[in-house]
Order: structure tokens, then sequence, then C-alpha cells
């Protein structure tokens, strides 16, 4: 029996699990993907403290961190979580069972996907889902970006920096990013927009090597290309705290109180996938949040405000 | 004429520097301390992604950090923030002045005092509000801590590694710092707590001799020693911003929304002196805050929101 089980292996899941263990805590930390998404970025230049440092060795330094501290971590998926009589229990595909007094849910954020055939062969080769971690891969050679918001148009500026050729592939007749971006895209020579068009399929042998599109492009209902940046968006992955009745708002994130807590006593959740995220969501605010949601379950537990500690 | 002056060299205006570089906005950091309060953490252990770093250490990275993305930073007393037609003036106290369109306010806190006789006279030459920068100079002497909260009890264990006797004199009758302080405190041969005493006088010659306690302590009205240190809490900073006119809530904290937003157009806060922090004064929190305020500055000058770049 924990007191508290941290899910979701991201900034905030991992900075909750170094404030459990401040606090003294036992706690356990399950995730499938140490880092989440911010393993996702090859080169992070905006966390505090580090001029430079790639998301995962910043994951793999943190996960050290808190295991040092006491933290216990357990790669798993956990498949469903319950409520029991004197707390929670997490189950797991792999039929691990895991049980605590409290829980934090930092589950993070998905990828959307388009859907189409080809996307789920040809993904890590050609088919990507962060233009940032990989365009670096495609110097010189034919690129699509599927969407037509922000990541999508200002993934498209950066991409042309290494490209060759990017098309920026969207299913309506204008751009939806900000102004700075769409100018940006509109005055590059090396990028051009296919508007009012889907991608239907991913083509290639080995690699990618061409795209369907659903309306023909320049005579073409073919486009050849050596790389496919799907940005259209992340979905909050909040499939889990839903089956443990935890409450979302309209748009789909989970709705916390400036503690953290959620409509479910003993339930915490903290990271991209909450509503108080969206103000900005980066690592720090992350961060942030996992350590507030911590000091949270201090409170809960304990009945007494956590200390707030400078340093040693 | 600057985009944007940030006053305070905590990490919650550091972060914000950092966030407004990369945001391509023409920013100057003004401030007195480099690290502000955090400088006086000898050793934090809590900061994502460091096993261990000093405050100072960790704010000269983010310093350098900072001024690589293209901050500029002055040491000075900004002694007056001023409206202008096109929007802020900076005076300093050494009669240096700055213009910005936007601010940033993150002066942080400043310790309370006991507010006792001799404790202004004796301020250092006995007297100290920072343990961890001042216990060196007390090698095997004794020293007093006064408070019962975080930073007096770790400051305590932290003392017995160089003073021959800690007491940690408080007025109530039970440590309220981190459970991990306080099982310390008790198992340590070095430390004694005078528990229901409050100090009424420092008293001294050259230096401080001893302190005069409202409660008799085995017998004595005065304890001996050679150092006292003011661990009870901090107060917020806002002699500045109160003369802009900048909002404070009913505890002298800065009101600010979600967006880190004051009650003047252009002008944000962040950091320990705000009332959003309050739910948890953290180094994390603070620089999720500089972040946001950066980004909402970004929002304010370009009327779009910031984009949210994880990392290159």
């Amino acid at each position: 029996m924990y007191d508290l089980i941290i899910v979701g292996l991201g900034p905030a899941g991992l900075t909750a699990a170094i404030y459990a263990s401040r606090y003294r805590l036992k706690n356990l930390l399950i995730g499938k993907i140490l880092g989440g998404t911010i393993t996702l970025a090859h080169k992070v230049e905006n966390y505090p403290g580090f001029e430079a440092i790639s998301g995962l060795e910043w994951a793999q330094k943190t996960e050290a961190q808190a295991k040092k501290l006491g933290s216990e971590v357990v790669y798993g998926t956990v498949g469903r979580l319950e409520k029991t009589n004197d707390g929670f229990k997490a189950l797991l595909d792999d039929k691990r069972q895991f049980e605590a007094k409290t829980l934090i849910l930092a589950t993070g954020s998905e990828r959307r996907r388009l859907g189409v055939t080809g996307e789920e062969k040809y993904q890590g080769r050609g088919v990507s889902y962060c233009t940032t971690c990989d365009i670096t891969f495609f110097k010189d050679k034919i690129v699509a970006l599927v969407g037509g918001s922000d990541a999508a148009v200002s993934g498209s500026v950066h991409a042309a920096e290494f490209a060759k050729k990017v098309y920026v592939v969207y299913r309506k007749d204008k751009l939806r990013a900000e102004p700075i971006w769409v100018e940006q895209v509109l005055k590059n020579p090396k990028i051009e927009v296919v508007y009012n068009t889907n991608i239907t399929e991913i083509l290639g042998e080995e690699k990618v090597s061409g795209v369907k599109l659903d309306n023909p492009y320049n005579g073409l209902a073919i486009l050849a290309l050596d790389g496919v940046f799907i940005e259209i968006g992340s979905v909050p992955g909040t499939s889990l705290v839903v089956g443990l009745g935890v409450g979302l708002d309209e748009k789909g994130f989970v709705k916390v109180g400036e503690d953290m807590a959620t409509n479910i006593a003993g339930v915490f959740a903290a990271g991209d996938f909450t509503d108080k995220a969206q103000v900005l969501v980066q690592m720090t605010t992350a961060c942030a949040q996992g350590a507030i949601a911590a000091a949270s379950v201090f409170k809960f537990l304990k009945g007494q405000k956590a200390p707030q500690i400078l340093g040693v």
C-alpha cells in the first residue's frame, strides 16, 4: 500500500515524485515512456538551468533524482484505475496491481493521428509526428506537413531550413495559424500550401515515397515525397481518468483547482492534460503543477499544509 | 526602448527573460542580487533536473542561458517605476533610466524581522537572516535559530554541521517543518528545541552574547550564545510595485490573473510575491509563472497568443 501512485512519466509526474519523496510519502511512479511528450524534443533551450538539453536526457536525470530521493518507478501500461475502500488500485495490462491512498494523474497528451492506410506502417520510416524532432533527417529532401494551425505552419518554416521543398497540406482554404507564421510561410519560396485537400493514403516501399490526395494538386492525385509530418494537434490522454469518474471540461481537459485537485477526493492531476495547463503548455509549467499536486497530496493525507522548503 | 523590462533576478525574472528572448522580445533584466531568495539555499534537491545544486549556481547558469538567448542584464536598484506615454520607465538609484513597453515585476520577498531590541544593532555581528549563508562563520560556536517551519528546522540541521550547539527557539509546542527535517532535528544530539518560547531581546557588547527569553529554559531567562539566525519567513517585496498602482490582496501579495496580468495594462507579475504563487512557493512554480508572464507580454504586444515551442 503506497501513500501515492503517480501515473505518467513526463515532467509533471517526475516532479510530483520528487516532491512526494521529499515529503516522505511512499510513492510509486508508473508510466510507459520516460519523459512523455518531452522526449519528442531533441533540444530544449527554454528550461531554466540548462542552456540546452534533450528532453530524454532531462527525463533521465530527473528520474534518477526521484529514485535517489526514494520514489519507486515501474514501467508498464495502466489499463484501469479503480476506487477501493481505502484508496485506489492501478491495474496494469500485464496483470500487476498496485494500491495507494491517493493518485496523481499525469498522463499528458498524445499526438492526433490521421488514421489513413500506411500511417502506422511507415512511422519512423518517413512518417513523423514531430517536425522539430525529425526534420534534420530530411536535409535536401521533399516533405509535407499536414495541418493548418501553429504546429504545422511554424513547423513548415522550420522544415524549410532543411528540406529543399515543403508542402503544407491542409483540409481548409485558409491557414489558421498565428499571422506571424502565416506571413512567413506565404513569402517562403520553398513552401507551397495545398489547400482543401486531405491525404487519403501514405505510400511507400521500404520508406515513404508519396501520399495520395483526395483532391488532385496540379493535376496529380499523388504527391511524391520523402517525409510526412503529421501536425494536427494533440488529444489529452484521458481515457484512463474518465473510467475513474474524473471530470473534464468541454474541450476534454481534466478540470482541476489551483491545488490540482480533481472532482474525486484523493485524486489529483497535473500537466498537459489539465485545463489549468492550457494557459501555457511547457515543461516548466508541467513541473510546477506536479510539485503543487504532490504538496496537495501531503495536505490531503496529513491534514496540514505541506512545508515549503527552499533547500537544505 | 525595450519591449520588456523585467525587475528581479530570481527564478521568476530569469525564466521570464529566457522566454521573452525566445519570443524575440527585446528585454532587459534589472535586479540587485542574482538569484534573489534562492541564493539563500546552499543545496537545492527538489528542482527537477539537478540532483543537487546551490541556488547561486543555478542562478548563474540561468543568467548565462538568458544572456545567450539575447536578454540584457543590468545590476542595480530600481528606486521607482513610472508610467510614460508609450510604456514604463524604470529609474535606478544610481540615476540610470530605462524604458520599455511592458513590465514584468518579480521582486520576490524580503526576510521577516523579529522586531526586538538588539536585532538591528547586532545584524552582521551575530544576527543573521540566512543560516545557509552565514553559518560557516560560527564553527564550534553556540547558535540559536528562531522559528519552527522549514527554514528554521532544516537550517538547524545544517547549522549543526558547523556549530557545537544549536538551539531552535520556537513560540509553539510542535515544529511544523517537513517531517524529514523534524526527524533529523529530534535525533541530532547537537540540537535542542526550546518550545513555547519567544526571544524578547538580543544581548551583546561588540557582538551577540545571548538572548533574553520570555519563558525560562532550564531555569535560565538568558540563553548564552554567539549567533542568532532569524528564520521566521518572508514578506512580499511590494514597495516598488505599490508606487506604480499595482493592486495587492489583503495579505499584501500582488494580485494576478492566470496569465500573470496585474490590474495595470502592460504590467505583469511573477514569483513569490504574487497571490497565485502562495499555493506553493517554490523555484519551479516561480519559473512557471515567469514563463507564463513572458507569454502574456508577447500576447499583449503582438495581439496574438504566444507559440508554444517544445524545443528546437
